[in-house]
Protein backbone atom coordinates (compact mmCIF):
# COMPACT_ATOMS: atom_id res chain seq x y z
CA UNK A 1 0.00 0.00 0.00
CA UNK A 2 1.45 3.19 -1.18
CA UNK A 3 1.76 5.52 1.97
CA UNK A 4 1.03 9.22 0.72
CA UNK A 5 1.07 11.84 3.12
CA UNK A 6 -2.10 12.28 4.39
CA UNK A 7 -3.22 15.42 6.57
CA UNK A 8 -3.73 14.98 9.86
CA UNK A 9 -7.39 16.22 9.93
CA UNK A 10 -8.26 14.13 6.84
CA UNK A 11 -6.86 10.75 9.13
CA UNK A 12 -9.11 12.15 12.01
CA UNK A 13 -12.09 11.78 10.10
CA UNK A 14 -11.21 8.46 8.68
CA UNK A 15 -12.88 6.99 11.80
CA UNK A 16 -15.95 9.24 11.83
CA UNK A 17 -16.62 7.89 7.85
CA UNK A 18 -15.79 4.34 8.89
CA UNK A 19 -18.25 4.39 11.53
CA UNK A 20 -20.85 5.56 9.11
CA UNK A 21 -20.30 3.26 6.76
CA UNK A 22 -20.61 0.49 9.23
CA UNK A 23 -24.08 2.03 10.41
CA UNK A 24 -25.39 1.92 6.93
CA UNK A 25 -23.86 -1.66 6.24
CA UNK A 26 -25.85 -2.32 9.30
CA UNK A 27 -28.89 -1.22 8.13
CA UNK A 28 -28.54 -3.16 4.48
CA UNK A 29 -27.70 -0.77 2.51
CA UNK A 30 -24.60 -1.72 -0.47
CA UNK A 31 -23.88 1.59 -2.30
CA UNK A 32 -23.71 5.13 -0.92
CA UNK A 33 -23.48 8.59 -2.48
CA UNK A 34 -20.54 10.95 -1.12
CA UNK A 35 -23.54 13.41 -0.47
CA UNK A 36 -25.18 10.32 1.81
CA UNK A 37 -21.99 9.28 3.20
CA UNK A 38 -20.61 12.92 4.40
CA UNK A 39 -24.08 13.71 5.94
CA UNK A 40 -24.06 10.72 8.30
CA UNK A 41 -20.44 11.67 9.23
CA UNK A 42 -21.00 15.25 9.64
CA UNK A 43 -18.90 17.19 6.95
CA UNK A 44 -19.94 18.08 3.63
CA UNK A 45 -19.73 16.05 0.22
CA UNK A 46 -16.29 17.81 -1.32
CA UNK A 47 -14.69 17.20 1.76
CA UNK A 48 -15.48 13.43 1.81
CA UNK A 49 -13.93 13.36 -1.87
CA UNK A 50 -11.17 15.04 -0.95
CA UNK A 51 -10.10 13.21 2.07
CA UNK A 52 -10.83 9.61 0.29
CA UNK A 53 -9.02 11.10 -2.45
CA UNK A 54 -5.71 10.69 -0.49
CA UNK A 55 -6.42 6.90 0.04
CA UNK A 56 -7.12 6.01 -3.84
CA UNK A 57 -9.09 5.89 -6.66
CA UNK A 58 -13.19 4.65 -5.30
CA UNK A 59 -16.38 5.23 -5.95
CA UNK A 60 -17.43 5.78 -9.68
CA UNK A 61 -19.54 8.51 -11.06
CA UNK A 62 -22.95 8.93 -10.76
CA UNK A 63 -23.43 5.47 -9.26
CA UNK A 64 -21.27 6.20 -5.51
CA UNK A 65 -19.64 3.84 -3.57
CA UNK A 66 -19.67 0.30 -2.26
CA UNK A 67 -20.19 0.50 1.35
CA UNK A 68 -18.56 -2.83 2.13
CA UNK A 69 -15.14 -1.91 -0.27
CA UNK A 70 -14.92 1.41 1.41
CA UNK A 71 -15.05 0.07 5.13
CA UNK A 72 -12.31 -2.36 4.40
CA UNK A 73 -10.25 0.25 2.39
CA UNK A 74 -10.43 2.78 5.24
CA UNK A 75 -9.67 0.20 7.98
CA UNK A 76 -6.40 -1.06 6.41
CA UNK A 77 -5.55 2.95 5.99
CA UNK A 78 -6.14 2.58 9.86
CA UNK A 79 -4.30 -0.35 10.23
CA UNK A 80 -7.48 -2.03 12.17
CA UNK A 81 -7.12 -5.48 10.11
CA UNK A 82 -4.90 -6.29 12.91
CA UNK A 83 -5.80 -6.40 16.71
CA UNK A 84 -4.18 -3.73 19.24
CA UNK A 85 -2.69 -3.92 22.35
CA UNK A 86 -3.93 -1.13 25.03
CA UNK A 87 -2.72 -0.99 28.99
CA UNK A 88 -4.82 1.64 30.72
CA UNK A 89 -3.39 2.99 34.36
CA UNK A 90 -5.78 4.89 36.34
CA UNK A 91 -8.96 2.87 37.44
CA UNK A 92 -10.81 5.17 38.57
CA UNK A 93 -14.41 5.58 37.30
CA UNK A 94 -13.50 7.09 33.86
CA UNK A 95 -10.64 4.44 33.31
CA UNK A 96 -12.97 1.63 34.31
CA UNK A 97 -15.58 2.72 32.01
CA UNK A 98 -13.48 2.96 29.12
CA UNK A 99 -12.30 -0.73 30.21
CA UNK A 100 -15.55 -2.11 30.08
CA UNK A 101 -16.65 0.40 26.74
CA UNK A 102 -17.78 -2.31 24.07
CA UNK A 103 -16.73 0.41 21.44
CA UNK A 104 -12.42 -0.81 22.17
CA UNK A 105 -13.28 -4.56 22.04
CA UNK A 106 -15.32 -4.36 19.15
CA UNK A 107 -12.87 -3.16 17.21
CA UNK A 108 -9.79 -4.98 17.72
CA UNK A 109 -8.50 -3.38 20.48
CA UNK A 110 -7.26 -5.76 23.28
CA UNK A 111 -6.75 -4.49 26.65
CA UNK A 112 -3.61 -6.47 28.08
CA UNK A 113 -3.10 -4.67 31.70
CA UNK A 114 -4.87 -2.63 33.75
CA UNK A 115 -3.24 -0.19 36.77
CA UNK A 116 -3.46 1.73 38.94
CA UNK A 117 -1.68 2.58 42.86
CA UNK A 118 -4.45 3.09 45.07
CA UNK A 119 -4.67 -0.25 47.44
CA UNK A 120 -8.52 -0.08 47.11
CA UNK A 121 -8.49 -0.69 43.71
CA UNK A 122 -5.31 -3.02 43.21
CA UNK A 123 -6.28 -6.50 43.00
CA UNK A 124 -10.18 -5.60 41.98
CA UNK A 125 -11.47 -7.20 39.09
CA UNK A 126 -12.89 -5.24 36.33
CA UNK A 127 -14.56 -6.14 33.26
CA UNK A 128 -12.87 -9.83 33.85
CA UNK A 129 -9.34 -7.47 34.21
CA UNK A 130 -7.09 -7.72 37.52
CA UNK A 131 -5.54 -4.33 38.12
CA UNK A 132 -2.10 -4.62 38.99
CA UNK A 133 0.12 -2.15 40.97
CA UNK A 134 1.58 0.48 38.31
CA UNK A 135 5.03 -0.72 39.73
CA UNK A 136 4.22 -3.98 37.50
CA UNK A 137 3.64 -2.03 34.49
CA UNK A 138 7.17 -2.57 32.90
CA UNK A 139 7.23 -6.69 33.63
CA UNK A 140 3.72 -6.45 31.96
CA UNK A 141 4.69 -4.25 29.28
CA UNK A 142 7.82 -6.44 28.68
CA UNK A 143 6.01 -10.02 28.89
CA UNK A 144 3.34 -9.26 26.67
CA UNK A 145 4.30 -10.73 22.72
CA UNK A 146 4.42 -8.22 20.23
CA UNK A 147 4.85 -5.33 22.94
CA UNK A 148 2.15 -3.00 24.09
CA UNK A 149 0.65 -0.38 21.27
CA UNK A 150 -1.14 1.93 22.69
CA UNK A 151 -1.02 3.14 26.79
CA UNK A 152 -4.37 5.04 27.93
CA UNK A 153 -3.68 7.72 30.88
CA UNK A 154 -6.63 8.12 32.89
CA UNK A 155 -5.00 9.51 35.97
CA UNK A 156 -5.67 12.34 38.06
CA UNK A 157 -4.17 15.32 36.15
CA UNK A 158 -0.76 15.76 38.64
CA UNK A 159 0.11 11.93 38.08
CA UNK A 160 -0.48 12.24 33.75
CA UNK A 161 3.05 13.41 33.15
CA UNK A 162 4.96 10.89 35.06
CA UNK A 163 2.85 7.98 34.19
CA UNK A 164 3.99 8.77 30.63
CA UNK A 165 7.28 9.02 31.16
CA UNK A 166 6.86 4.99 32.79
CA UNK A 167 4.86 4.32 29.92
CA UNK A 168 7.63 5.86 27.18
CA UNK A 169 10.46 4.02 28.93
CA UNK A 170 8.79 0.58 29.26
CA UNK A 171 8.36 0.92 25.47
CA UNK A 172 5.02 1.79 24.86
CA UNK A 173 4.69 3.73 21.19
CA UNK A 174 1.36 5.35 21.61
CA UNK A 175 -0.59 7.42 24.19
CA UNK A 176 -3.88 8.93 24.63
CA UNK A 177 -4.37 10.98 27.65
CA UNK A 178 -7.54 11.70 29.53
CA UNK A 179 -6.38 13.44 32.30
CA UNK A 180 -6.71 17.04 31.92
CA UNK A 181 -3.59 18.45 31.59
CA UNK A 182 -1.20 18.71 28.75
CA UNK A 183 1.81 16.32 28.93
CA UNK A 184 4.47 15.90 26.70
CA UNK A 185 6.04 12.96 24.86
CA UNK A 186 9.69 12.52 23.39
CA UNK A 187 9.93 12.40 19.33
CA UNK A 188 8.64 9.30 18.18
CA UNK A 189 5.91 8.33 20.61
CA UNK A 190 2.51 9.17 19.17
CA UNK A 191 0.46 10.97 21.87
CA UNK A 192 -3.15 12.19 21.91
CA UNK A 193 -4.61 14.39 24.41
CA UNK A 194 -8.32 13.91 24.67
CA UNK A 195 -10.12 15.98 26.62
CA UNK A 196 -14.04 15.67 26.96
CA UNK A 197 -15.32 19.26 27.53
CA UNK A 198 -14.00 19.82 23.89
CA UNK A 199 -17.55 18.09 22.79
CA UNK A 200 -19.43 20.59 25.17
CA UNK A 201 -17.56 23.76 24.27
CA UNK A 202 -18.27 22.84 20.25
CA UNK A 203 -22.02 22.47 21.75
CA UNK A 204 -21.55 25.83 23.19
CA UNK A 205 -20.39 27.82 20.20
CA UNK A 206 -23.76 26.21 18.15
CA UNK A 207 -26.33 27.14 20.86
CA UNK A 208 -24.74 30.57 20.92
CA UNK A 209 -25.08 30.64 16.92
CA UNK A 210 -29.05 29.73 16.91
CA UNK B 1 -19.80 40.43 17.37
CA UNK B 2 -20.48 39.29 13.17
CA UNK B 3 -22.00 36.14 13.10
CA UNK B 4 -19.48 34.80 10.23
CA UNK B 5 -19.77 31.15 8.45
CA UNK B 6 -17.19 29.28 9.88
CA UNK B 7 -16.43 25.95 8.52
CA UNK B 8 -17.32 22.87 10.68
CA UNK B 9 -14.03 21.94 10.95
CA UNK B 10 -12.60 25.21 12.57
CA UNK B 11 -14.98 24.75 15.00
CA UNK B 12 -14.05 21.55 16.52
CA UNK B 13 -10.48 23.25 16.61
CA UNK B 14 -11.11 26.36 18.84
CA UNK B 15 -11.62 24.42 22.16
CA UNK B 16 -7.99 22.88 21.46
CA UNK B 17 -6.60 26.10 20.74
CA UNK B 18 -8.40 27.03 24.01
CA UNK B 19 -6.68 24.51 25.31
CA UNK B 20 -3.37 25.05 24.47
CA UNK B 21 -4.09 28.84 25.11
CA UNK B 22 -4.76 28.47 28.93
CA UNK B 23 -1.98 25.91 29.30
CA UNK B 24 0.55 28.64 27.88
CA UNK B 25 -1.00 31.55 30.12
CA UNK B 26 -0.42 29.05 32.86
CA UNK B 27 3.32 28.89 32.23
CA UNK B 28 2.88 32.32 32.37
CA UNK B 29 3.57 32.86 28.60
CA UNK B 30 2.12 36.53 27.22
CA UNK B 31 2.64 36.40 23.69
CA UNK B 32 2.65 33.10 21.28
CA UNK B 33 4.14 32.88 17.60
CA UNK B 34 1.28 31.06 15.35
CA UNK B 35 3.85 28.50 15.02
CA UNK B 36 4.66 27.97 18.74
CA UNK B 37 0.66 27.55 19.15
CA UNK B 38 -0.23 25.64 16.71
CA UNK B 39 2.53 23.08 17.74
CA UNK B 40 0.65 22.65 21.10
CA UNK B 41 -2.88 22.19 19.43
CA UNK B 42 -1.43 19.39 16.85
CA UNK B 43 -1.88 21.59 13.83
CA UNK B 44 0.45 24.14 11.10
CA UNK B 45 0.66 27.31 11.38
CA UNK B 46 -0.81 28.09 8.07
CA UNK B 47 -3.91 25.97 9.41
CA UNK B 48 -4.02 27.98 12.43
CA UNK B 49 -3.60 31.59 10.78
CA UNK B 50 -6.64 30.36 8.55
CA UNK B 51 -8.87 28.92 11.38
CA UNK B 52 -7.87 32.25 13.63
CA UNK B 53 -8.76 34.56 10.42
CA UNK B 54 -12.54 33.79 10.10
CA UNK B 55 -12.81 35.67 14.23
CA UNK B 56 -11.10 38.70 13.50
CA UNK B 57 -7.96 40.40 12.73
CA UNK B 58 -5.01 39.20 15.71
CA UNK B 59 -1.82 38.66 16.19
CA UNK B 60 1.10 41.16 15.02
CA UNK B 61 3.10 40.45 12.27
CA UNK B 62 6.67 38.94 13.82
CA UNK B 63 5.45 39.65 17.28
CA UNK B 64 2.54 37.08 17.59
CA UNK B 65 -0.51 36.81 19.67
CA UNK B 66 -1.57 38.16 22.70
CA UNK B 67 -2.51 34.96 24.65
CA UNK B 68 -5.15 36.71 26.91
CA UNK B 69 -6.60 38.58 24.55
CA UNK B 70 -6.96 35.27 22.43
CA UNK B 71 -7.93 33.20 24.98
CA UNK B 72 -11.06 36.07 25.66
CA UNK B 73 -11.59 35.96 21.53
CA UNK B 74 -11.90 32.08 21.44
CA UNK B 75 -13.91 31.83 24.06
CA UNK B 76 -16.17 34.37 23.35
CA UNK B 77 -16.94 32.79 19.96
CA UNK B 78 -17.32 29.37 21.87
CA UNK B 79 -20.41 31.21 23.94
CA UNK B 80 -18.53 30.05 27.00
CA UNK B 81 -18.62 33.44 28.49
CA UNK B 82 -22.11 32.74 30.30
CA UNK B 83 -22.46 29.26 31.80
CA UNK B 84 -24.50 26.44 30.48
CA UNK B 85 -26.33 23.85 31.83
CA UNK B 86 -26.26 20.01 31.36
CA UNK B 87 -28.45 16.84 32.06
CA UNK B 88 -27.13 13.36 31.81
CA UNK B 89 -28.72 10.18 31.74
CA UNK B 90 -27.12 7.12 32.41
CA UNK B 91 -25.15 6.93 35.81
CA UNK B 92 -23.01 3.82 34.73
CA UNK B 93 -19.64 4.00 35.01
CA UNK B 94 -19.20 6.52 32.00
CA UNK B 95 -21.78 8.54 32.94
CA UNK B 96 -20.61 8.36 36.85
CA UNK B 97 -17.00 9.42 35.28
CA UNK B 98 -18.80 12.63 33.15
CA UNK B 99 -20.25 13.67 36.12
CA UNK B 100 -17.21 13.88 38.13
CA UNK B 101 -15.31 15.27 35.41
CA UNK B 102 -12.89 18.21 36.62
CA UNK B 103 -12.61 19.81 33.09
CA UNK B 104 -16.68 20.35 32.96
CA UNK B 105 -17.29 22.28 36.10
CA UNK B 106 -14.20 24.21 35.50
CA UNK B 107 -15.33 25.45 32.31
CA UNK B 108 -18.51 26.26 33.06
CA UNK B 109 -20.85 23.36 32.44
CA UNK B 110 -23.16 22.80 34.99
CA UNK B 111 -24.96 19.48 35.94
CA UNK B 112 -28.33 20.16 37.22
CA UNK B 113 -29.93 17.01 36.77
CA UNK B 114 -28.73 13.52 36.34
CA UNK B 115 -30.94 10.25 35.45
CA UNK B 116 -31.09 6.95 34.95
CA UNK B 117 -34.03 3.92 35.52
CA UNK B 118 -32.07 1.48 37.33
CA UNK B 119 -33.64 1.16 40.86
CA UNK B 120 -30.51 0.33 42.39
CA UNK B 121 -28.88 3.68 40.80
CA UNK B 122 -31.85 5.81 41.08
CA UNK B 123 -31.44 7.55 44.52
CA UNK B 124 -27.67 7.72 44.88
CA UNK B 125 -25.62 10.51 45.27
CA UNK B 126 -22.40 10.89 42.55
CA UNK B 127 -20.61 13.63 43.53
CA UNK B 128 -22.81 15.62 45.12
CA UNK B 129 -26.06 15.12 43.00
CA UNK B 130 -28.98 13.06 43.30
CA UNK B 131 -29.59 10.51 40.56
CA UNK B 132 -33.60 11.38 39.43
CA UNK B 133 -35.40 8.69 37.62
CA UNK B 134 -35.37 9.13 34.50
CA UNK B 135 -39.24 9.87 34.57
CA UNK B 136 -38.62 12.80 36.19
CA UNK B 137 -36.27 14.21 33.41
CA UNK B 138 -39.77 16.17 31.71
CA UNK B 139 -40.45 18.14 35.55
CA UNK B 140 -36.68 18.49 35.82
CA UNK B 141 -36.20 20.29 32.64
CA UNK B 142 -39.36 22.30 32.49
CA UNK B 143 -38.43 23.79 36.47
CA UNK B 144 -35.07 24.51 35.48
CA UNK B 145 -34.65 28.56 35.36
CA UNK B 146 -33.37 29.59 31.59
CA UNK B 147 -33.88 25.92 30.11
CA UNK B 148 -31.37 23.25 29.60
CA UNK B 149 -28.83 23.68 27.30
CA UNK B 150 -27.20 20.41 26.67
CA UNK B 151 -27.97 16.76 27.61
CA UNK B 152 -25.17 14.15 27.62
CA UNK B 153 -26.42 10.47 27.09
CA UNK B 154 -24.35 8.03 28.42
CA UNK B 155 -26.85 5.01 28.55
CA UNK B 156 -26.17 1.71 26.44
CA UNK B 157 -26.88 1.43 23.01
CA UNK B 158 -30.39 0.25 22.76
CA UNK B 159 -31.90 3.19 25.42
CA UNK B 160 -30.05 5.47 23.08
CA UNK B 161 -32.51 6.69 20.87
CA UNK B 162 -35.77 6.93 23.38
CA UNK B 163 -33.78 8.99 25.90
CA UNK B 164 -32.53 11.48 22.83
CA UNK B 165 -36.24 11.26 22.20
CA UNK B 166 -37.61 12.60 25.70
CA UNK B 167 -34.69 15.12 26.00
CA UNK B 168 -35.77 16.85 22.67
CA UNK B 169 -39.45 17.14 23.49
CA UNK B 170 -38.33 18.44 27.07
CA UNK B 171 -36.53 20.90 25.38
CA UNK B 172 -33.19 20.20 25.31
CA UNK B 173 -31.19 22.47 22.45
CA UNK B 174 -28.67 20.49 22.06
CA UNK B 175 -27.30 16.48 22.65
CA UNK B 176 -24.05 14.63 23.26
CA UNK B 177 -24.27 11.14 22.62
CA UNK B 178 -21.70 8.78 24.11
CA UNK B 179 -23.71 5.73 23.36
CA UNK B 180 -21.77 3.47 20.87
CA UNK B 181 -25.03 3.64 18.20
CA UNK B 182 -25.91 6.80 16.26
CA UNK B 183 -29.50 8.33 16.44
CA UNK B 184 -31.49 10.72 15.10
CA UNK B 185 -32.45 14.23 16.13
CA UNK B 186 -34.96 16.55 14.71
CA UNK B 187 -33.29 19.67 12.30
CA UNK B 188 -32.55 22.40 14.73
CA UNK B 189 -30.98 20.45 17.62
CA UNK B 190 -27.90 20.30 17.58
CA UNK B 191 -26.12 16.55 18.14
CA UNK B 192 -22.64 15.35 18.62
CA UNK B 193 -21.57 11.67 18.87
CA UNK B 194 -19.03 10.64 20.81
CA UNK B 195 -17.56 7.78 19.62
CA UNK B 196 -14.01 7.00 22.29
CA UNK B 197 -12.51 4.34 19.97
CA UNK B 198 -11.74 7.36 17.44
CA UNK B 199 -8.73 8.18 19.25
CA UNK B 200 -7.74 4.67 19.55
CA UNK B 201 -8.73 4.41 15.75
CA UNK B 202 -6.37 7.75 14.76
CA UNK B 203 -3.33 6.60 17.15
CA UNK B 204 -3.81 2.97 15.32
CA UNK B 205 -2.80 4.74 12.02
CA UNK B 206 -0.11 6.75 13.09
CA UNK B 207 1.26 3.21 14.86
CA UNK B 208 0.96 1.44 11.22
CA UNK B 209 2.65 4.70 9.39
CA UNK B 210 6.17 4.23 11.64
Amino acid sequence: MKKAKIPQTTITRLPVYLRALVMLANKGEQITSSHGLAQHAGTNAAQLRKDLSYLGEFGTRGVGYDVDQLINEVSKWLGLLRDRTVVIVGLGRLGGALVGYQGFSQKGFKVVGAFDRDPAIVGTVVDGLTVNHINDLESIVKDTQGGVDIGIIATQAPSAQGVANRMVDAGVKAIINFAPITIDVPAGVVLRQVDLSVELQILSYYLQKR
